[in-house]
């Protein structure tokens, strides 16, 4: 028996080919059960997000095949389409993907930790479903508990490169007069005004106002954030003054917010966050010479961003490290569980010719290497 | 504590310079002791023969240099002439060095086994002289088991590709009419004649004479074989009479044996055996016409000996994996011997904590790789 996967995701196929693999929960049921019934199977656990789609199999190698087959009749898809697509792991590789897959190295953003949360879901369907058993349960325990460890041990989920995140941290880190924040984001429907948003969107203590400049709303943002407030970009200096944060993400080649204007817009003052995210500059620099106003632009976003690459690339170093010693571990956990039907002889001979006899006896069938590795480690107990 | 070796040998220095790195008996234990009285120093054997002068030592790096100096001193040469033609090895290299020795495989003429008596011999001083320890002790029975493994096992040392040798083999073999041989060496004084004189010169059942044509008998034949019997060539027919087995190795351009000048000479038949190896040939091939002649011609030795090189680069090989083998041997011996100490407490551990429990606790603190060696030894009991 060895672990095979097989995988495809954002790194082999584009968003329309991973569609066509996506599983709803009963179909993940059904998906599941029928594997078992495949020649060669001992365990399954199918793994699937938005990005990718996973089948982790304990098994005969024969069994590959025969899942590719099955998603193929069940997905109404030609063999040889899905075989163009889907990634093959075997033994150690299989293993070590899952892992890399847990821990958000495998993810589109490195790192990123919902991942985790899917792999745990997904598991524990199979689980339920009774389509895993010791190998997978094993397996699926240590990649988990490495996931957690990368988490807690590295920086890595918590290091942001996005400018997304980035403006939305500095929007939660923000301290205004209340604990709810109102933010206006000029620019919603831009790239950057539609990503802020949706890094902000759910967040409770968050309400979001967006200026638009027509009513062609892009559809990403009418399905992501449904309920969004929108009003007129010619309303935005009336919104300014309400506004605890105020974000410009335009591609304008003017100002979105001059001192003038604004100064004479203000009808209170109160500690405001200006967030600039456009080239060229969207907010006049002078507001801050209004009182309680502070101005972060994207000069200073790029640098952090930057700073945190760096940080990421070396935290991501360290959760390889991570994952190696788990998979030792796991590694470790198998070959002692398949051992133990042999303990009670293994004992009895200890027994019967002392430790010192049958440690005589191993002297006589193993090379000077392994006799050292076993010395050395009994050495290490006193 | 490691081992080390300095060796000078015929691979790295001409005969004149190992002439002045040979030892007496008495000489030898002097420098054993001289040699234990160094820092570093914890055990000693010296190696001397013709072609090699050899130091084992069980210590600190540190000796190697002191053993050098000390040489150099006992020898009266300076130290830097002493560094250009010695060769030091050190640990698994000095170990390896010592079991291709022993086996005759560093010698000059691959294979030969006299160099595993003079091996055993300096051994035994140093036992005897008490510089040698359990390393020492260890390495050199392993060295000595090895050796007679290969003597015993490949056909090393009884594979010849030297025509001195062969030629012997072919005297020792020929059944005459009694159970003594008379030679007749034409040519004594000759490359061949020389060679196959010395080949002979200690076997009792064979009487030498060797004609010349001179009295400039060379120097080694007069220090090899001091008494053997030299007639003039012009009476080499009246010897022929006499002779069981008549070598011709000359580099005269005529017959040195014609079939007319024989038959007039013999005044007796009986079985003779004919070794021709002088190029052109020495014995006319008519010889064979008289009853009772064999002839063997050189072109037969050359042959001989190319197969013979074939069987010994084979062999030479199977007696690498024999050492590879002792080589473990040795350490699996050496590294039990240093684990006895740890023994009794590891015995107690196993009898408190059970053996199942020890074996959890090395789990623990060993890679998997270690882990699968330890389970898979245990296993291998069963």
């Amino acid at each position: 028996m060895n672990i095979y996967n097989i995988c495809i995701s954002h790194k082999t196929s584009p968003v329309k080919v991973r569609e066509l693999l996506a599983f709803t929960k009963e179909e993940k049921v059904n998906f599941l059960k029928a594997a078992l019934e495949q020649n060669g199977i001992q365990e399954c656990v199918l793994i699937t997000t938005c990005n990718r789609t996973e089948v982790y199999i304990a098994g005969e190698e024969e069994a590959v095949e025969q899942i590719m087959v099955l998603i193929a009749s069940l997905k109404n898809l030609s063999y040889s389409e899905i075989l163009k697509y889907f990634l093959r792991y075997e033994g150690e590789k299989a293993v070590k993907h899952l892992f890399q897959v847990a821990t958000g190295l495998d993810s589109m953003v490195i790192g990123e930790d919902e991942i985790l949360g899917q792999v745990k879901a997904d598991y524990q369907l199979a689980f339920d479903t009774n389509t895993t058993d010791y190998m997978l349960n094993i397996l699926f325990r240590h990649a988990i508990t490495c996931a957690k460890k990368v988490k807690t041990d590295t920086k890595l989920s918590k290091t942001s490169v996005s400018i997304g995140t980035l403006t939305a941290n500095e929007v939660f880190h923000f301290e205004g007069e209340k604990d709810s924040k109102k933010v206006l984001i000029i620019g919603l429907a831009g790239k950057f005004g539609t990503i802020v948003m949706k890094n902000l969107y759910h967040n409770k203590k968050i309400e979001i106002t967006g200026t638009i400049r027509s009513h062609n709303l892009p559809e990403e943002v009418r399905i992501v954030c449904p309920d969004v407030r929108m009003v007129d970009y010619k309303e935005r200096y009336k919104e300014i003054n309400e506004a605890d944060i105020i974000i410009s993400a335009t591609s304008s080649p003017h100002y979105t917010i001059t001192y003038h204007e604004l100064k004479q817009a203000l009808t209170r003052q109160k500690q405001r966050l200006f967030i600039d995210l456009a080239v060229p500059m969207d907010i006049d620099k002078k507001v801050l010479q209004l009182k309680g106003h502070t101005l972060i632009d994207i000069d200073y976003f790029k640098q952090l961003a930057e700073t945190n690459n760096h940080i990421k690339l070396k935290e991501a170093e360290a959760a390889k490290l991570i994952i190696e010693k788990q998979i030792e571990e796991f590694y470790k956990e198998i070959n002692f569980r398949d051992f133990l039907p042999y303990m009670g002889n293994i004992k009895e001979l200890v027994e019967k010719q002392s430790f010192e006899g049958v440690l005589y006896r191993i002297r006589n069938i193993v090379t000077n290497k392994e006799l050292e590795v076993i010395l050395n480690s009994f050495k290490k107990l006193l």
